[in-house]
């Protein structure tokens, strides 16, 4: 087998603030010689790659991300992921994303089942994103029917789908977004209750108990800083809240949350970070078993963003921390 | 029945800042008439009176104590107490204790069955904070044998029995207290494995790496601020927060938790509000069996600081935050 060119996507150094397309550099390198011939390698040509802002975690020089996840990440590598997506991936120095990627042997390689479905909606609806939706949603915030649930980033790849299973649990949803046209979309398409756009409210606490009055329930936080602030001074007894990003925590620019922790008792309120690899494979069959029902019944409404070439994954990352995407962010890097 | 002098404590005007003498004033008062000759009231004199940091929620103009426990309280109406303490009852505008209080017949009156403890029992060691302690330690932080535990305010009412469950079950337990003489209490007298004078340290997050190079898998939480974000610095994956007290967050001059949601996430950190009134029967009839067996084989060292007279409560109430006091604080008002 002769040597392959790979091109991969790399930062030029850490990334503590907020990323910028002049952070990444793309380069080509002859990475791969021959396998050895009685190896079990594989190599894995990438056609896929999920796009997510906690992948900032990632480029930073320390984060609990990088070493609370690698004992996760070793148990499923690649487990929710095409062929293999290689996103941040922690390769020694530097965060890459290439378009071949030797597997060892000995690694587990999942091989995907023939769907009817487009191979993205595996890194979307029915992959990661979808799972912590679902998952978190069931599972960490143990809805009622008739609970009232807030969802912030409410356009984003996990939040709409956490709105859509709860309005089609029986919940009262709200999501709040960046601009008008994600409210009427979520306020429209997706079905949700109602919708603000933040970015045109001053004062969040009086917001959300002028959009529940009778208090939250379960908030799916993605955010952290202000919002969540604002959500346990409106958070009903026994109130849950189901932390899966902290977008205002991962660049420096962001405000972190400050809790009053007098609401948190009193209203005994939980608080539970948590991961897509925390579920249990039982859990991820009622996932995929409802998901897809879902979805070829045309009950849960697919988001996706698609972009295409290796080279645009710098713009398409930086565009989640500029708020303009909708739905799941995915570049396409080869033909299938 | 002849007319009954009642004294009383109440406070001039809403505490929000560090609560001080001149904010209580003592009053005379003769409340009671007749009763009803047909009704079911009874007249219950007051012996003993809890003294908790939490009470000062009940004294603000404003607090989710008030609100939040106003249910619960009405379910179990003095079910901890002992005959009826009136302790942070909100009475119309002002926050009274009294010497003698009607209750209303139809109201469920609980007689505590003979047992050969002191009666002040009744309201630290196998009352209110024993509960708080045993229920929260194993029902909200769910301990395993050899987990790393960690109470601040560790001399306190509810944390010193925490770190004497968690020794008893087999955990590893450090507490943090303000004074070297508490220090030595705790890895004297109750065994604790190490303390610290918190006052002494400059930098929370390297003293508690310090205490848990393997970090930390429980923290029983009654203070809030900045030992709570040392402490989710320091913590292991899964690590569950159990918060029942933010002493911090009580006046306005502590500072709240800011808290860092990467490390929740990334960590799944757990963080959960409770209060005495969430367990079950079946919870506080295992904590009575446990607990009072291990009180009468000696293996749990009840810490108890009494004192005398219905004058002395402001005082007393007051000692809490200058943390002069070690154990849980009681006001004898009468005989038995």
């Amino acid at each position: 087998m002769e040597a392959l060119k790979n091109k991969f996507i790399t930062i030029k150094s850490r990334i503590e603030d907020e990323p910028q397309e002049f952070m990444f550099e793309i380069k080509t390198q002859t990475i791969l010689g021959l396998l050895e011939p009685e190896s079990n390698d594989v190599i894995v040509k990438c056609l896929y790659i999920s796009i997510d802002p906690a992948q900032i975690n990632r480029m930073k020089k320390q984060s609990s991300s990088q070493t609370s996840v690698a004992q996760a990440s070793e148990i499923t590598p690649g487990m929710w992921n095409i062929p293999l997506t290689v996103t941040g991936k922690c390769n020694g120095e530097t965060w890459v994303v290439t378009e071949y990627t030797i597997v060892k042997g000995g690694n587990m390689l999942w091989k995907l089942e023939a769907m009817e479905f487009p191979l993205s909606y595996h890194i979307s609806v029915i992959g990661t994103s979808g799972l912590i939706a679902y998952g978190g949603f069931f599972q960490i915030c143990r809805p009622k029917k008739g609970e009232k649930v807030f969802v912030s980033a409410a356009a984003g790849s996990v939040a709409n789908l956490v709105g859509q299973y709860a309005k089609l649990f029986g919940c009262y949803v709200v999501g709040c977004a960046g601009t008008k046209e994600k409210g009427d979309l979520l306020k429209g398409k997706l079905k949700f209750d109602d919708a603000f756009n933040y970015k045109e409210e001053t004062d969040l606490i009086s917001t959300l108990r002028r959009y529940f009055p009778n208090g939250i329930d379960i908030y799916f936080d993605n955010v952290g800083g202000d919002m969540l602030e604002a959500v346990v001074a409106n958070m009903n007894t026994y109130g849950r809240v189901a932390v899966y990003g902290a977008i205002s925590d991962y660049t420096n620019l962001g405000k972190r949350a400050t809790l009053n922790m007098i609401d948190v008792i009193y209203k005994r309120i939980i608080i539970k970070g948590f991961l897509s690899t925390d579920f249990s494979l039982n859990e991820i069959k009622d996932f995929m078993s409802t998901t897809t029902n879902y979805v070829c019944v045309g009950k849960l409404c697919v988001l996706e963003n698609i972009s295409y070439g290796i080279e645009i994954i710098p713009y398409a990352f930086i565009g989640l921390f500029q708020w303009r995407n909708v739905g799941k962010k995915i570049v396409q890097i080869a033909e299938e």
